[in-house]
């Protein structure tokens, strides 16, 4: 026995997803054809609402349902210290740094000779161009500390050295509220590196 | 600051879906965003088409494009036999079985009084009506080996006794190609319960 050819295709088009393996395709495919109409419309509709809405505001290429966005727009903020993360999800997370009242800029990825995903494939160019033309002062690299952010980091370290502004790395250490004794050893390193006089 | 509202929505209703966390909502959610338009459009299209097109066969309750299903209207099949799953995907499963050539039964789900499924939430009442109908010898009862699976295989038993047919269930034991190491003590049990001469 066959499948039915148009839930075939919505288990290809599921597979299409990040972390949707062929089982989970399956399982989500069936639901949905069972599911409530109110699922599926609430699913087809969003992603057509998002898809037609949200577009990248044109200075910090966040998401954003207007361009320049809220944070790029806001007078308020220092527009002299700039904080560069991978993704708009980085940004959500450390808008809720309070002590932070700079801008930001996303890259939109990071460095990953092995994904073949060079500078070219992320806005390092449109970085430097906006480093070059605005006054900043400092540039926060707040990229993941995993293998691909640390090359991306030192990367950009490296091009913007000519530019002369104080480049930052965001710190490293023992995540708050967590158990030392689970803590690896690289991390430990990195705290003992950075410990501080209380 | 707050995300962009129509995402926002989108995660809601990708964590509709089964096993779809909140972390993986958001990922599923950037990633449809920003993903190419064919990604989107065959996600959307695929779940369409299937809901417009795949329906149940109003004999066996297994998804078709056609009622009867090709199963159903299969006059080279032995109707004297019906086996019971609980879904679609188990009876797909069961149907590489060549050995059997009997038709199948799909109850939509197993008894579970913890979700509150009770036998009015699956077939039970159609299966007993087709079984008074036709002249079906062999009950082949192929619910999941999990507790609501059995439980539901005991009700079925149960219920099934006044129709004096032959009931049966599928043959507990190692399935083939594992390693008898990492059996479990029940399936171990069984399987030294359901152990032939060779």
């Amino acid at each position: 026995m066959k499948r039915p050819e148009p839930i075939e295709k919505m288990i290809e088009a599921f597979r299409l997803l990040p972390g949707i393996g062929p089982k989970m395709a399956e399982r989500l495919s069936y639901y949905v054809l069972k599911a409530p109409a109110s699922v599926a419309e609430r699913l087809i509709g969003s992603i057509r609402e998002a898809r037609d809405t949200v577009k990248l505001c044109g200075r910090c290429f966040n998401v954003s349902e207007i361009d320049p966005c809220a944070i790029c727009s806001d007078t308020e903020r220092n527009d002299s210290i700039l904080c560069v993360v991978e993704t708009p999800q980085d940004l959500l997370a450390l808008s809720r740094v309070k002590d932070f009242n700079g801008l930001y800029f996303v890259l939109g990825g990071a460095l990953s000779p092995l994904d073949a995903v060079g500078p070219d494939d992320i806005r390092v160019e449109l970085l430097i161009n906006r480093l070059k033309k605005d006054k900043i002062r400092e540039l926060i690299i707040a990229t993941d500390t995993d293998s691909k952010g640390e090359t991306t980091a030192l990367y950009l370290a490296e091009q913007l050295r000519p530019l002369g502004l104080k480049v930052t790395r965001l710190g490293y250490g023992l995540p708050v509220g967590g158990d030392l004794e689970y803590a690896d050893e690289i991390t430990l390193t990195r705290a003992m590196e950075g410990r501080r006089e209380i």
